[in-house]
């Protein structure tokens, strides 16, 4: 049974707001936050009490406070990509608090990666279980000596999501390391195939030359990868990832392909032809260098949504095309779902959206898993000896185990469902807005994708900032998108608030 | 002040056993159990009441309940490589459970990566703060939204302990990622001077050659390490990773050099002439590949001892070599302490063993500290732009939070010189074995480095299967190396049970 489908099949206890509220901004005035008291019955959906009623921004960021502490931070810590300093013990739900006092409605929650609120009770219960202190200060070396609970703490936990067909994980650190050992357990994989096989030794040859950094030892094969998109910053992972100049300048790379991502136009429904031929030139191209290339990829890494790389979204009918044309040429295909995982879209994994004939040979994890690795099916993933994949950790069973309290929160809340409807209320109120307000909400995308939303705006830097200073703290990616990436206790009420301030920042342009 | 003048200065409550214990084996029987009562006084020097008097032997090992619990984890994880499914709610102090009743004495330690014994008391303290659950529930992008408390927490745990002249750090996730981002910020500083400096741009070309993984973006340059060196299994540490075939094979490298490593011969005092002239040797080759290398080195990786490669040892004056060709060539040096830092070699960095002029460079950790990431002193190795350096989590507030109670803990019972004399106690015994069995404790070495101690066993993996069941777990390394890595806490009556148990192993031969 699919991941989807488990979690659709529970009985949630949310209870949506459906009817639509008109409301002002709430930002920093006490009036303001009265109004929204009303509406504080349904946060008893998810956590009674728990939020506050809006966003309340006291000072500019970085208040005086703030910025004392960015100073000391700064003597020992880079912080010139700081964002903003954090005070997590006043922060809750979906709202992110500082030191100022400044309280923000989060809708980029750590890049993504937040996926119940801060100080979530469940997931506080969970971090203080025998458990999980036992996985904290018993840290373990996974591959050689597993807990006698490993295997339920998979089975009851990341397992339990597993995409349809995939039976087994690996597990890892964060997303670098997921992905990169997923492209390691592909060219172990193909390399066997070649060899003739799990039982054909290695040659001398092949020996010496691998510690030499040297071929046939040391394979001369791809991972093919897609222009604007994003797959980590560790060696192999950025040599797959094309997302900006800054993420990869100096850094030496391997000789691997890029293909073309699909460039819908929006709104898809007025350009479905040349979409189309979009999509079919990007196969096509995928084709090409799958059977051309000087460095023969054995296996393609794509994501559901291209995330960092300015949320570019392809249809179902490409990824289908992709899973087609990989199974025709023996080539593996890798979703990162690094970002796109979790419920966001609407499902428990993106690329149920697909309706794949087959599934993808593995699916990379981390984020709002708060754990890491990758799933697969096929026994011959495993490398035909130990020790092929290993390393000290492995992963870490602390951050399992909050992985599986996770799951079992979104299962009780049904959060993928729940997400999908606030989703569509917020696509249905920003296409308002994008009507309203031309120029200003370009490209809308992600309809149909949960809250996986965002669209252009031409001084998005600006914008960011301005919402900022009206109480939403929101994230760009790729050169000009707004990235909408909320939590998944998100709810129309949120959306509620988080229109108003959109609006009333291009009314004030 | 460095760490080690840190540490030492404060007043330990240790107290060691000084008085050398003739005893048998302890393995099974309650009567052996019970003949080490008498010594368990000592153990209070650290946690009375804690540990268990022996280890104790009950079925073989993995016995019926560990089978059917790896049959059934085999199924979603891959065993193969499994040493010993753990109890880890069993495991106490220097001792290991497993589930079928088994208690071993554990100089494994997690592939060295435990400090301070199962179950510490301090650590669950820890494990139980505020903070602590704080750091587990909410999970923050360190790069963007640091918490308030971040600076305090990096300068009351891991810069307390920074090595002389490094006061910076960029945390990590494991050793893998500490040293992949220790060589990113080496190549961009490198191409940074290259290029004139932080100021000047880059040019349309970099960026565009960057995106395609070419030259000049992607630069030509190269991470120079040790043959049988050892430095993690991502792409680039893994092109840096010299240690076994079974490591490297069908993995995609980087085209980087390797210099031999010192083959020192033992014992160090008859072989002094010939080893420094391996040395020499050594030394220069570094400097011609430095010089010559069609892809030239912009820093130089090396492990104090190399673990997994087979505890290879070198001598001070190498090391202090190595630092001046590296300075006189504009070459940064990089001193991976993932396996040797925190203690275990008498030091808390075993490079403090050197009475470097000059730092390193860089110096990598992970394992012991139970977080990871690079010190660095020089401002010039923070990149010239933010989001250089950079990904979503940038290590976890609650590992360095652990850290930090590993710290106050070392601090508070002079673990780090304890060690030095446990290890002096422990190195004069095995010496007296070694002399005693000619051929069974070859290449003795480790002296004066703590408890990081090896030798060669030419039947080493019977040797370390008849450890197993005489009641001590123990790993090897390299070809044919027994590495002791006992725990920080390892005592003199530890040591004895160990030695015993190494001399029944080979008397049964």
């Amino acid at each position: 049974m699919s991941a989807c489908r488990a979690l659709r099949g529970s009985n949630g206890l949310l209870r949506a707001v459906s009817s639509p509220r008109v409301a002002r901004p709430v930002v920093g005035s006490l009036e303001s936050r009265r109004r929204f008291t009303a509406s504080t019955r349904t946060m008893s959906s998810f956590y009674p009490s728990w939020e506050p009623e809006g966003p309340s921004v006291k000072t500019e960021i970085p208040g005086p406070k703030s910025k004392a502490a960015i100073a000391e931070l700064d003597e020992v810590f880079d912080t010139r990509s700081l964002n903003m300093l954090t005070d997590y013990t006043k922060s809750v739900g979906n709202y992110i608090a500082d030191p100022d006092g400044n309280v923000l409605l989060d809708v980029y929650a750590q890049i993504a990666s937040i996926p119940l609120g801060y100080n979530n009770p469940a997931l506080r219960k969970a971090a203080q279980s025998d458990d999980m202190i036992n996985g904290i200060i018993n840290r373990p070396a996974l591959g050689n000596f597993p807990p006698t609970e490993w295997a339920d703490i998979l089975k009851s936990g990341i397992l339990k999501v597993a995409p349809r067909g995939l039976n087994q994980v690996f597990t890892a650190m964060a997303g670098s390391d997921a992905n990169e050992t997923a492209y390691k357990a592909a060219f172990m994989w193909r390399r066997q195939r070649e060899r003739g096989g799990p039982n054909v030794e290695f040659t001398e040859e092949e020996m010496n030359s691998a510690m030499n950094n040297q071929s046939p030892g040391a394979s001369q094969l791809s991972i093919l990868s897609f222009k604007t998109g994003f797959h980590g910053r560790l060696f192999g992972s950025l040599s797959t990832t094309r997302s900006k100049p800054i993420h990869k300048l100096d850094i030496p790379a391997f000789d691997w392909p890029q293909a073309t991502f699909p460039q819908l136009k929006y709104p898809l429904d007025q350009h479905a032809a040349e979409n189309a031929a979009a999509e079919r030139a990007a196969l096509d191209e995928v084709e090409r260098l799958l059977t051309t290339y000087h460095v023969p990829p054995c296996a393609v890494v794509v994501e559901p949504i291209q995330s960092e790389g300015g949320d570019n979204h392809a249809t179902a009918s490409f990824f289908r095309g992709l899973r087609e044309v990989t199974r025709r040429h023996g080539v593996l295909l890798i979703v990162d779902e690094v970002q796109t995982g979790v419920g966001a879209t609407g499902r428990f994994w993106a690329h149920e959206h697909w309706d794949l004939p087959h599934p993808p040979d593995m699916v990379t994890f981390s984020k709002k898993a708060q754990t890491a690795g990758y799933y697969f099916g096929d026994p011959a993933l495993r490398p035909n000896k130990p020790y092929r994949q290993f390393n000290t950790w492995m992963g870490d069973p602390a951050r399992a185990l909050l992985f599986r309290a996770i799951i079992d929160e979104v299962e009780k809340h049904d959060l993928v469902r729940h997400t999908e409807k606030v989703g569509n209320y917020l696509f249905g109120k920003l296409e308002g807005l994008a009507a309203k307000y031309p120029g200003e909400f370009e490209n809308l995308r992600g309809k149909g994708m949960g809250t996986f939303i965002a669209f252009d705006n031409p001084r998005r830097d600006q914008f960011l900032a301005a919402a900022k200073k009206l109480g939403v703290n929101i994230g760009g990616s790729g050169q000009s998108a707004v990235r909408l990436r909320p939590m998944l206790i998100f709810e129309e009420k949120h959306a509620d608030i988080l229109v108003e301030v959109l609006e009333k920042i291009v009314k004030s342009w």
